[in-house]
């Protein structure tokens, strides 16, 4: 692996992370999955333990952690906030119900190594970016590592594993056109994290990024000025576009996926209603055998669990082009790089 | 061990299995057994994890998958499905709140050594056959071993244990008399696994075996020919008696507990009322020791929970015939060798 | 260690162990809190397995003991009554809901290693004295050690973790001055178990103890005894007091912190109403910097969660003297150092 050292790094956003970091992360990754593949031993973390907070469901990001830790010889602890006293901030405490974030990251941080935290949506009211502001918390007072599991901006795991899926798929990602678009749901309950921390994470290897989205489902400004800034750095692309069918055209990677619409300000709650009729009025954005002959022969993204019939059909997501099983398995190996680098 | 090589194979029901299987199976339960009791160390699935999904509540089964991972150097998740995106079969998914079974299963199957699944009774509208049918799914996606920790029509492992107890006890097994019977409870939500795969496990070994239940309390037809077909087989012998006292005589095991009244058609759900009304009237299918007293000094067996002062009385349960302790322990033992081998 | 054998013992109150049997826990405990720090291995209970049955939430004691069992080879299943059939004493039982608990506590011992329970408030029905028989019948039925996690009467985990602060923070315990305070909060669902425990586990060390508290808030006679009885062999003193200041003057450590007005007879359940008049009427009873000054420069402690504006202002839970922290840290070395002795 690389000089880099990442010992007692908390995990919070790629942003926070230069492109060497991350790819010693995903160098990582790839061994401890080659020794994974080929059952040979890797304790790196034995005896060690994560805490994950589970604020919202999870299959995929509780599972690979947990079997990842195991993997590792450590352990993780599935932690629902109903089960602890709710972890709050201050000034939104309840006696006996809840208990200050500061008492609970500095008490977890004695007993193990690791607290990892997802959060999002009725969790925060819907205020953007006040899940984010709590898992800063935590790292603010933990004095081991925090991992980001999901919050309501970024989903950093998910953006490592998608990065390292279409790498063993595609090779040099550079040049490549990766479309992150919006698809339909029946849900608004839908966070941004995936979305945005999908074009963070491919800005940094030089891929063409386009953005395709319905109008009113804006994505965070600050996140997009991020990507154009890292596009100029790292060379590829960036552009957003309100047509599904002219993001796929010629497409290497598509990734369409639902998302909420919600003030980016953090000012005003996510309005369900309003967002219903801007989903309502675009149930075609759907993916489609028709939509993805409009591409290069493009691989099929989605981070999982799928809304099918609605995201996407049947044929697509089991369809030969789909990687989601590669991508959900990479929820594993990516992670795991990532514990036995910073814990 | 055997040779016999069951690598990867699932457990859905001992049906599918050789008698030649079952007994290595078994043989390896033996063998852990003496190791865990020396405390010999015995990692055979060291680093693995299993995934237990329970759709119903759980003691036995829930502790001694997650014991026998930790003493075979594993570890396994305990997975609610409101914790996790309820998996669903295809065309009864919402939006959000389930994922479709095969996506589960093929997700985790990427991260793990093996899925255990429990489901039946009210999560699969008491239709017979559905639970089973959910099972199937998971197994029919899954690259791992899929386990059934009890599905509306079978129990296996409870079986697995159930013989491992009367050989401990009995010895031999064949000639003996073994006694299945329904008794009664307060609740009617009782699934028809453990007296159907009871029935099937003496099967394999020989056994004199005796159905008692009253009259509308019928077991499913494809399993009776089983047996039948079993028992001109291996030996021993079947039949079905509507007397509960007739059916303990000279019997060398009894296995009192109730089960609902449930169409085995699978095509209209179990009816509450018209159940309760046969359980109560049949209120004197209670075990207690006037009838333990009609046996030739019967082994007492009960998968447990029992229904004390419903199904058997203190006396019973606790006395010197009630082997139930043993019973509950032997599903860590059999369900180590199982994972053993299979996983 | 000592050669005091505690192998296979019950831990349920410290009233039933000797001063030397406690010192071979606590000298256990330093022992493996330098291994943790230098990360020695230490698994002195490899494959072993603990039983958690949570019926009220946790934080610091639920992820105390699964890290520790972790830390220490072995691993700590998290069990939630609800999850299991809700284990009932023998006559308050619910067919197909709960189970009683000669059963489950004799089947959890054949499987893992030891049974840690916590159970108080709406669980016994606030009758005093209920959760304690609970844990008891555990024992009772167990042939593997039970841990009190914190019952209605005792949190003997808790008075360790306090015990080894102290000595770690003032050396030699002896003729220092221990105030053991109640404290006002929103809410009077606290049981009696911290304070209780705290000055039974003080009584052993020759401290000079204070308890004090509003009147209407007594604790249990038969714990007073045992404390005046303690100090009579042990050296120091005992007294209680009815104001906070006067208590809080010279004090070496301060442990102020609220629990309920309830009938110590057992015979009449906690009165929330009687409860909350009391509360409301107590309100000045707030540890503040003011009261701080009173006192020997003392250590503030807290066994967390603390309701901050109401037990306790920000400035001192927050300020130089509170040890909160290293408090919950020694839960989790205290109950390594119990484990490694009797399981």
């Amino acid at each position: 692996m690389s000089n880099t050292t990442l010992r007692g790094r908390d995990f919070i956003t790629l942003m926070e992370f230069t492109r060497d970091e991350l790819e010693a992360i995903l160098e990582a990754a790839y061994d401890l999955k080659r020794k994974q593949i080929r059952r040979e031993p890797h304790k790196l973390l034995d005896g060690k333990t994560l805490f994950m907070l589970f604020y919202n469901v999870s299959l995929r990001t509780r599972n690979s952690f947990e079997a990842g830790m195991t993997q590792l010889g450590g352990h993780a602890h599935f932690l629902q906030p109903g089960a602890v006293y709710t972890p709050a901030l201050k000034g939104e405490e309840q006696a006996y119900t809840t208990e200050r974030i500061s008492d609970v990251a500095r008490v977890l941080a004695e007993m193990g190594d690791g607290i990892a935290i997802r959060i999002y949506g009725k969790h925060t009211g819907w205020l953007y970016g006040k899940g984010n502001r709590i898992v800063r918390e935590f790292a603010e007072w933990s004095r081991v590592p925090v991992i980001n599991m999901e919050d309501d901006m970024y989903h950093p795991c998910q953006a490592l594993a998608d990065v390292m899926t279409m790498q063993e798929k595609l090779g040099e990602l550079r040049g490549k056109k990766f479309v992150m678009s919006w698809a339909y749901a029946g849900s608004v309950e839908k966070p941004l994290a995936v979305p945005q921390s999908a074009i963070i994470g491919a800005s940094f290897f030089g891929m063409e990024i386009t953005l395709a989205h319905p109008k009113g489902l804006e994505l965070d400004p600050n996140v997009l000025s991020f990507v154009e800034k890292n596009v100029r750095k790292f060379g590829g692309s960036f552009k957003v576009v309100h047509d599904m069918d002219k993001a796929f055209k010629d497409a290497d990677v598509v990734y369409p996926k639902a998302w909420t619409a919600q003030p980016a300000d953090g000012k005003r709650p996510m309005d369900p209603e309003k967002a219903k009729a801007i989903f309502e009025a675009n149930k075609h954005w759907i993916t489609t055998e028709e939509k993805m002959a409009l591409t290069n022969d493009a691989l099929y993204m989605h981070c999982l669990p799928a809304d099918r019939g609605q995201e996407v059909t049947d044929e697509v997501i089991d369809g030969p082009n789909s990687v989601i099983i590669e991508q959900a398995a990479n929820r594993l190996h990516a992670q795991k790089g990532l514990m036995a680098l910073i814990m």
